[in-house]
C-alpha cells in the first residue's frame, strides 16, 4: 500500500492527504436540511448530512489527489450512526481509487492492539468465515505502550500489505509537555522516532517502510532532524493550512527524491469556502471551493518543492 | 461520578472492576451456536454472540460488583455490529445501575479530542437537539500529545459530572520502552503523573478527584510511588489475574482509608469457565463460574488490604 500511495503521488504530483473531519458547522445549509427532513435532528440526520458533504467534496476533487485521511473522531460523535457514515466514506473512497488513511490513533497492550489491527486493517475470523470491519488501508497508532502495542499493528499491516503512521511529534501546541522532554540528551520524539524506524525495518516496500510517522507541520525544524533520523519512513504531517503551516516550511519533511512526507489539510479544504479567498464559490458549490483550494495547496507545496 | 464509584465500593465492599473484553474463543460454544443459527457467521452473528455472553455474565454478578469496563476494542473488530454490541452492553450495564468505564484509550489534538469526549461522554448538538453517542460513565485516555489533547475531555467531564482515567504507567511487558525513560532523574511516568494530578485538581468530587489514573498491577513498585505522588487521584489498576497481578501485590495502590483504587480482572473473570479452578461449572454454566471467580477475586484483594 506505500507502493501505491507513492505511485498515486507521483501519477498526481500531489504529496498531499484530504483530511475528511467534517464537523457540522461547516457544512452547508442546504445539505443539512435534506438531511434533517428525511431522518429528524438525530444522530442519523447529521451522519446522513456528514456523508453528503464528503461524497460531494471527494467527487470534486478525488482525480487530483492520492489520499484522504477521515479523522475518525469526527464521526464517532454521533456514535453508531457516525461510524455507519465513517464506514461509507472509507468506502466510496476506496471505489474512487482513493488510498484511505484512517486516523484512528488507536494502541493498547498486544491483544487489545490485536483486535484494534483486526478490526481497522485486517479481518476478524468468524466461524469458519472472516470479515474486515473498517478496512482502512493505513491507520495511525499512539506509540505510549511502547513496542508490544504496536507490533500486533505492524504483523496485521505485513499480512495485508497495509501501512501505520506512528505519532512521533503531534501539530498540538502542547505537544511539548511530554514529546519534547530531554532523555539522554536528546528529546522523547527522537527517541520514538528511532523506535519507528526500527520499527519499519521489517515491513519495507519498494523504496519506503510500510510503517510511518506523524510528525507536526507546525514543528519543521524538529521535521528536519526526524527526516534524517527516519530516512526510509513516509512522514504524514498534520497542520498545514488551519493549524499555521505552510509550503515553505515543509520542504525539510522530504528527501532529495522529492517524496518521503505527504501533508495533510482538512478544515483548509473541506471548509474552504467559508474562507474569504474561496468566499465567492458560495455555500452552494462547496465542492468546488474545496477544488480550488487543493488545487492551491498542491501548487503552494509543489512550488516550495521546485524552489528548494 | 467519582462519588457513586466511591459509594458503590463501600456498599459492595469490592474495590473491583469485571472488564467485558470479550474474544470469541472465550464464548461457549451453546451461544455461538444460537448467534449463528440467527445471523449466520458475519459480524452480526459474532456481534449477537458476544452481546449474549455479557448478558449472562453481567446477570450473575451486577450485585457483587461496583463497576465494569468494557474494552471496547474487542467490538471494534467486529466493525459497526460489534459497536452496536459494544453500545448495547453499556445501556444494560447502566439499567443495572453499574458504573462503566469505557476502555478507549482515546486521546488527539484539542478539536478531535473534544469531539471524542463529547460522542464517549457527553452530548453533540444536532440542530437544536442534543444526543449521547455512547454515554459512558468514565473513560480511559492516552496523555501523549499533553494538556490540549486532555482538557476537552475534562470540559465535558465537568458538565456531565462524568470522569477519567489517564495512562499513566501501562500494565504490558514493554511499557517501560517510553515510560520508564529517565527525565531530570525521574521517569516520564512520574511526570505524567504529576500531570494527572493536577489536571484532576480542576474537577474534584467529594474524596478524590473525576480525574483518575491507570496504573498496571504488574508494576507494584511503582504503583507505590505514583499513589504518593497523586493522593487525590482514583487509580484503575489492570493487569491483574491473567497477566500476572496478585492481591498481596496490589496493597500499595490504595490509601489508607481503603480507597484510591479499583482493581480490573478481565479474562480472569469472564473466562474463568475455562481455567482449572473453574472448570467443574462447566461451559454451560459460565457465568456461575464468574461470579465465583468475583467472590475469589474480592476475597483476596479485601484480605490483602485487612492483612496490610
Amino acid at each position: 500500500m506505500i507502493n501505491k500511495l507513492i505511485e498515486k503521488i507521483r501519477k498526481t504530483n500531489a504529496p498531499i492527504v484530504v483530511g475528511l473531519d467534517p464537523m457540522l458547522n461547516y457544512i452547508p445549509e442546504h445539505i443539512k436540511e435534506k438531511a434533517f427532513q428525511e431522518y429528524g435532528e438525530t444522530l442519523e440526520g447529521a451522519a446522513e448530512a456528514v456523508w453528503q458533504y464528503n461524497k460531494g467534496i471527494v467527487d470534486a476533487v478525488y482525480d487530483l489527489i492520492p489520499a484522504v485521511k477521515p479523522q475518525i473522531a469526527m464521526y464517532e460523535q454521533f456514535g453508531i450512526p457516525g461510524l455507519q457514515a465513517y464506514k461509507k466514506t472509507i468506502d466510496y473512497c476506496k471505489e474512487k481509487d482513493l488510498v484511505v488513511i484512517g486516523d484512528i490513533k488507536r494502541g493498547d497492550i498486544g491483544s487489545t492492539s490485536a483486535a484494534y489491527a483486526v478490526g481497522h486493517l485486517g479481518k476478524v475470523q468468524v466461524g469458519s468465515r472472516k470479515w474486515a470491519g473498517f478496512d482502512e488501508d493505513f491507520a495511525t497508532v499512539n506509540p505510549y505502550l511502547g513496542s508490544d502495542g504496536v507490533k500486533p499493528f505492524i504483523e496485521v499491516c505485513k499480512e495485508e500489505n497495509k501501512g501505520l503512521f506512528i505519532l512521533v511529534k503531534t501539530s498540538n501546541p502542547s505537544s511539548g509537555e511530554f514529546q519534547d522532554r530531554i532523555i539522554e540528551g536528546r528529546p522523547l520524539y527522537e527517541w520514538v522516532g528511532e523506535k519507528v524506524a526500527q520499527w519499519g525495518e521489517e515491513h519495507m516496500g519498494k523504496e519506503y517502510s510500510y510503517i510511518g510517522a506523524v510528525v507536526g507541520a507546525t514543528y519543521p525544524e524538529m521535521g528536519k532532524i526526524l527526516r534524517k533520523i527516519m530516512p526510509k519512513t513516509f512522514i504524514l504531517v498534520p497542520g498545514y493550512g488551519a493549524q499555521g503551516g505552510k509550503g515553505a516550511d515543509l520542504v525539510h519533511f522530504f528527501n532529495e527524491d522529492g517524496l518521503g512526507a505527504i501533508v495533510n489539510s482538512s478544515r483548509g479544504i473541506i471548509a474552504a469556502y467559508k474562507q474569504e479567498a474561496y468566499a465567492s464559490f458560495g455555500e452552494l458549490n462547496y465542492a468546488d471551493a474545496s477544488r480550488k483550494a487543493v488545487e492551491d495547496m498542491i501548487a503552494d507545496i509543489s512550488g516550495a518543492l521546485e524552489n528548494r
